[in-house]
């Protein structure tokens, strides 16, 4: 056996050995039958199948819990004392259980850690008559980039287990800690974290629970699946090209992705160099509604956020805006993305938004074609995709795959080449002249949206999430759509809208540049929609405000 | 005549072609006389002469209002129409245009326009009944870096006169403008922005009102003297390692360095590379009081500065702090800096700290010194302070004397070597790598403050605003206590406090490191001293509460 041979070999020993281990420590009550498993629909179409009740795992009581809730009335019950944090805690621990069976969304989880917590949150309130936080008892779930100390941080690399536990909590476990939370599960994410194909050597691919042959999105995939399952009520993942919004506009469920550094994202790992000038990653909720999300922002921002985070842009939640200059109660001003031609809209795409525009219409709301670039225009979105492309791939890649002797998984291996047409927007050269062009090249097409904002007196965009719903795996390829808010640094978040439909868009779209997946209607039917709600940097609130109102207007 | 000779002929005739221009444009009737400079005190000590009363182009008016109001009560007055905007810019226009006489603390000066912009107001104001914004009428005062569109823009450099007129406003005059201030001069600053002697080629020195034997600070030395001498009640500098502060310290005026992008920093001219990862500059107020300082921040910040500018942090002014968070009424925890071995304070600098805690202590509001870390340990302000200079060096250098052969001053030539002992934090190697060492050096000393203000549950720390007072021109090295905030991008105020002392402080302080000044009792006596407040990063708002308390404590 040749030395390369037994690397190999090596890598796959430690990944499975690691997996088993945590398979084991599942409660043998917790575990699908080989039996429920046959039962499973062949088609993969797991939701509507609601496999969770149909495996018997979970009490009549654990259902209702976990399914008939939002995160704030559940908080209220616990404060009441009306449930127990250990009862929640226990039920979403076995739905959680179960979601990772059924999609495999979980990468370390701890369950015995949380009971433990929930039991001392339960006794803390018996005995002091009071919560101890905000968010006392609920049940928060994490990417697996978060550290929590005494559980591995891999982020899917075999080289990282010979790194053990995790000996610091990252800054915004400490901060969850302290508002009252209870940890319980990391979910999946890809290798390497920029692909929205959360598949990895450690714990393998998550699949859609809409559609297994689908992909869940990521980077913070396993969260999206977990979340489409009602595993968690709030999770929280990263965004740093689309990595939040991907997984919440493929499995059906809300993600947010805040102005940077509003939430506390220090302490992480992510198996890159840190401190490379470039695009700032975000980290932000994912969740069931948008009034939960609002609540996970406005109690983690509302925490002191610089006594946990150096990096912290410490505004409170409710801030940026003043008052007067609230959209509660009022009509939009709704500025709508024009479609770029080189990243055409899906057939069920398309119709998401053009129902989302007819319905705020017919609510009185102003809507603003904005205008349409040309594709090589410096302000077009496909100019944006190529700057941030640029932008991610300029500086060193450090190889933790290497090390293990690990391979890429597929999805890696494309993103080696560019996923994109055309000239990178800066000319290869020294590289402070390269740094500097880079910073004035992304400061004119932030200039640009600050322009566009302030000429149509706007108070949010609507767009695309994506130019596609969920696709099979290893397809999804670049993120034009949600990669330019990156860019810009402006909050985003996605609100599910209607499902793909082979009979509502029963043509094909061929897509022909290598790279960006075309549209089949069957393979995709069932798979949901989605719209995205964008709003300038620092205006997180408005964002969330005005998504409340469109959420209510295009369902009535 | 040789080719570098014609060119040397050359920089010269333009510099004071364009000097001569300016003074042309100062109205007879505002100029000094031969015979009142020759009256000036032969001991430089110019602001104790009163001699802008004394010149006797102001009339009692003008004399009261730029002497009896802050900006506040102004803004009141013009609001009301007790005064009209034409009266009150007159007035500061003549006292500006006098200060710039005896101090050299302006660089362009355009009263016609300003004049023309408050009658516009005056007449907005009898039109409509109401004053356009929060500022009308109020002329604001800026650093030379801050562009306004037709008037040039150098930052004092020869070569960049051929530029002529700035063609775009930066993004805080046109908020400025909205807001409804007057703008009259630009003040004046160092070739390159990077000493505390604000001298150049075109403008040449500032000197300081209270001795013109010494500096007036810089970077933004000029607004430091036309402060001193109340030509103008709110002005605005930029800080990246002390240029607000230095020249408030220097010049017995208050100086606010904010948190950076607060208020919005778009737009200005450096002749730096733009997007080199390092150091955030901050654009912040000087002037007369607290008062004014917070009704800048508070008007600014309220101005939804993001709609100016893309790269904006727009949290509103008193967003930061949590109602119940607030120091108003009660007494404050201040953690005390320690002194650092390598820069030891100049007695009276000394003094007035001691003083002022004494004071404090009296007061009952609890003071905690610090721990001293040795001097070469990663956590003193040595340390920081040459963890800055490596930021400060890294990268190239763009030489603008070049281009039209002007010399270096003698301040910017003695700091091409380094301003402190000692080694460099991060080693020399590969620019990624170099450039992550850097950022994560700069995270680790900004950890050791966010747990510092922990671990003693601080509100503010107390610490000097420099190791002197203002000292001879081009001594005043290198400014460690000033630049460690702006490492960590702390918000820091000075507030003026006490004078030297040759009485006081007879002994002399030999510093023998070859770069530092030493302290001459004779050479500073009547200096001002100044103590510096620092709050942690976002918590502006807290700085300027715990600074006005203090402010009124040391001084009952």
């Amino acid at each position: 056996m040749t030395s390369s041979g037994s690397t190999t070999q090596d890598w796959r020993t430690i990944a499975i050995t690691h997996r088993a281990n945590l398979d084991a420590q599942i409660p043998t009550e917790w575990r699908l039958t080989a039996d429920f498993r046959a039962s499973l629909p062949a088609d993969g179409r797991l939701l509507q199948a609601d496999p969770i009740r149909k495996s018997g795992i979970l009490t009549e009581a654990e259902l209702d819990v976990t399914e008939n809730y939002s995160a704030a009335q559940l908080l209220q019950r616990l404060k009441w004392g009306d449930v127990s944090s250990v009862d929640v805690t226990r039920a979403f621990c076995k739905r959680a259980a179960v979601a990772g069976q059924l999609t495999n969304c979980l990468t370390e989880h701890f369950f015995p850690r949380a009971l433990e917590r929930a039991q001392y949150l339960d006794e803390y309130l018996k005995r002091e008559g009071k919560v101890i936080g905000p968010l006392h008892g609920l049940p928060i779930s994490l990417k697996d980039s978060f550290c929590l100390e005494g559980i591995p941080t891999t982020v899917g690399y075999v080289s990282f287990l010979k790194y053990g536990p995790a000996k610091e909590n990252s800054a915004l476990v400490n901060l969850l800690l302290d508002l009252g939370a209870v940890l319980y599960v990391k979910t999946n994410i890809p290798q390497t974290m920029m692909t929205a194909d959360s598949e990895n050597n450690i714990y393998g691919r998550t699949v859609n629970p809409h559609n297994t042959s689908l992909t869940a999105g990521g980077s913070t995939g396993g969260e999206g699946a977990l979340q489409a399952l009602r595993g968690s009520l709030l999770g929280v993942g990263t965004d740093i090209a689309g990595s939040v919004r991907i997984p919440a506009l493929c499995c059906g469920v809300y993600g947010f992705k805040p102005t940077s550094n509003r939430v506390p994202f220090g302490g992480q790992i992510s198996g890159y160099m840190a401190g490379i000038p470039g695009i700032e990653p975000s980290a932000g909720p994912l969740g069931q509604s948008i009034d939960d999300i609002e609540l996970f922002m406005a109690t983690v921002l509302s925490g002191e956020t610089w006594r946990y985070d150096s990096s912290s842009a410490s505004a409170p939640w409710g801030s940026s805006i003043p008052a007067e200059k609230s959209v509660e109660g009022r009509l939009l001003t709704i500025g709508i993305l024009p479609e770029d031609p080189q990243y055409p809209l899906h057939p069920p795409v398309h119709r998401a938004l053009t129902s989302a525009i007819d319905a705020l219409r017919r609510k009185g709301h102003r809507l603003i074609q904005l205008p349409d670039p040309k594709t090589d225009n410096d302000t077009s979105t496909a100019y944006a995709s190529r700057l941030a492309w640029q932008y991610f791939t300029y500086s060193p890649f450090i190889n933790h795959m290497a090390p293990s002797g690990e391979p890429p998984i597929t999805s890696v291996a494309k993103v080696a080449s560019p996923l994109f047409t055309g000239e990178l927007p800066i000319s290869e050269e020294d590289i402070f002249k390269k740094l500097s062009a880079l910073h004035l090249a992304k400061k004119d097409y932030s200039d640009f949206w600050r322009k566009t904002w302030a000429e149509y007196s706007l108070d949010v965009v609507l767009a695309p999430g994506a130019q596609n719903t969920a696709v099979p795996h290893d397809t999804y390829a670049w993120p034009p759509y949600t990669v330019m808010w990156n860019l810009v640094d402006y909050p985003a978040i996605i609100i599910p809208y209607g499902k793909a439909s082979a009979k509502l868009d029963p043509e094909t779209l061929i897509l022909e540049d290598g790279v960006q997946p075309s549209y089949n209607p069957e393979v995709v039917n069932g798979a949901p929609c989605a719209l995205q709600i964008v709003a300038p940097r620092f205006q997180d609130e408005r964002c969330l405000s005005a998504a409340r109102i469109i959420d209510r207007d295009i369902r009535l």
